[in-house]
């Protein structure tokens, strides 16, 4: 059986895995990202990784990075980047690894590896067509046709994030822009909202989402609040895209049934009647689909 | 060259055309719809007008239709269909045309065969990733994607009219909806709400645009909040897709510069950095495009 390496960078951690061609995960490791200390840096680490999940193991035959960033995977290089690791945007990701392992790289980003993951192994396996929306610090999507990810024609699809929502009107979003639904409905944006309205010393989202089950009122109403906003923007992005499922995942996913009926909620108020079905659920794979997707994609250049 | 007849259904009038497979269009029949008459009456009429263009011509070797509704391309069926044709929702399009003319047929939606006239022969000529709208009674949209219409899991990608959009809160929409874009930037829309506004007496958005022109402030206001809200959503919808161009066609896109100046600028409002030079312009083809697409459709299948 083929083995190929997925690899994960993120502004926090780096993840390297060891990936058959079924897409059984033999073995994982993980290091902080030296984001501080520039692409170098970075690239040996994810390299370091790759060595040490091969070791031992059969031929690996390639190798797929997914990264945070907008990665043009035609020319293997990060388009832009936000400050998360220093002097990141620019750097030729696919030829840098490729040097330090004497392998093929494919690269993509790190959204579009978490939805290939997911239709892979994970929530979305056996659909084609799928939308896979992922919730955290930002909000981001994948659209995946036919199997494949949409890149765009400049590496940017996906960017649901960016998408006018009546519930932000006004709001200043991190993309520079206004009226986003990054702005309402992202981890720090629910955060802010409950901070803002409660006068309460909270930790984090998950102390708010521990709050809103026990019924504290303003938590119920900022996480509802958020859901609703986003699953509005879902819905009408289906009524678009017309996805054969829906995966939603990234941290804020995990606030609980009471964020979840009102996605559901705000998405059932918006789309055609002819996707009234369309399942919408959970990501299954967690912090490991980004790491099949980047195999995924490494198993398209393997030889 | 190969000869192709492509068709053009509409609830108001229907039209064949010969296109040979260079794209250009040899000669073009309409008739009204005779909608109200059912589905016999409209398919007798598409295919006498396909006879009556194909007539003295060389070898037609196929056909393609482009339909009002919901269309199933695999199946050849209208899924669904709004009250524009009597009992159009069920019709199997393609085998009634396929039996009445004996030849191959192949069928689409209208705004789809739209797209991909602009895109074969129009203003998205040489442009593989295309984002058209379509703003006329309602508001449709076309993904196309390496040169392939985005048809979605259920046949009804591209219902970018029911898009959430914040100028539109609150407002029903036609398709049984509250929010959606299409609520005030249709047709319709403008010109209901220039005759609210106004309280005056208009015949149609062309009075609506031509009193714009003259700097009636009302008519101005109107017709510029309406394309702002458009442009909004299509900035929305550019930053999730990532087209190489936007193509913008109908009725409404007529109403001249300052309607799109507020379309270009809500646009602009929203699209993330990478996306600020993705060329936006009118659609070339008018009426024709629907039957140029139509005939590309048809070339798929010519033998």
């Amino acid at each position: 059986m083929t083995l190929v390496v997925g690899v994960d960078i993120g502004g926090t951690k780096t993840s390297a895995g060891l990936v058959d061609s079924s897409g059984t995960l033999l073995a994982v490791r993980t290091l902080p990202t030296p984001a501080a200390q520039g692409p170098a840096a970075v690239l040996d680490t994810a390299a370091g990784l790759v060595a040490e999940v091969a070791s031992g193991a059969g031929d690996v035959t390639a190798v797929g990075v997914g990264s945070a960033g907008v990665v043009d995977p035609r020319r293997g290089v990060i388009v832009s980047a936000t400050g998360a690791i220093a002097g990141w945007a620019g750097t030729d990701l696919r030829g840098e690894v490729s040097r330090r392992l004497g392998l093929p790289v494919t690269v993509g980003n790190d959204v579009h590896a978490h939805a290939l993951g997911e239709q892979w192994r994970g929530a979305a396996a056996g659909y084609a067509d799928v939308l896979l929306v992922a919730v955290g610090t930002g909000i981001g999507a994948s659209v995946v046709l036919g199997g494949r990810v949409l890149r765009g024609a400049h590496s940017v699809a996906g960017h649901a994030g960016h998408v006018p929502a009546a519930a932000a009107a006004g709001r200043p979003c991190p993309c520079g822009g206004h009226g986003h639904v990054e702005a309402v409905a992202s981890g720090p944006a629910l955060l802010a909202e409950y901070r803002a309205r409660a006068a309460a010393a909270v930790s984090g989202l998950a102390d708010v989402a521990r709050l809103a089950a026990q019924g504290d009122r303003i938590a119920v109403s900022v996480l509802a609040g958020g859901a609703a906003a986003l699953g509005s923007t879902i819905g009408g992005l289906m009524n678009v895209i017309d996805p054969e499922v829906v995966v939603v995942g990234g941290g804020v996913a995990a606030c609980g049934e009471l964020w979840w009926q009102a996605l559901r909620e705000g998405i059932a108020a918006e789309v055609l009647p002819a996707l009234r079905e369309v399942p919408v659920g959970p990501a299954a794979l967690g912090g490991d689909a980004a790491l099949l997707g980047a195999a995924r994609m490494a198993l398209e250049v393997a030889g």
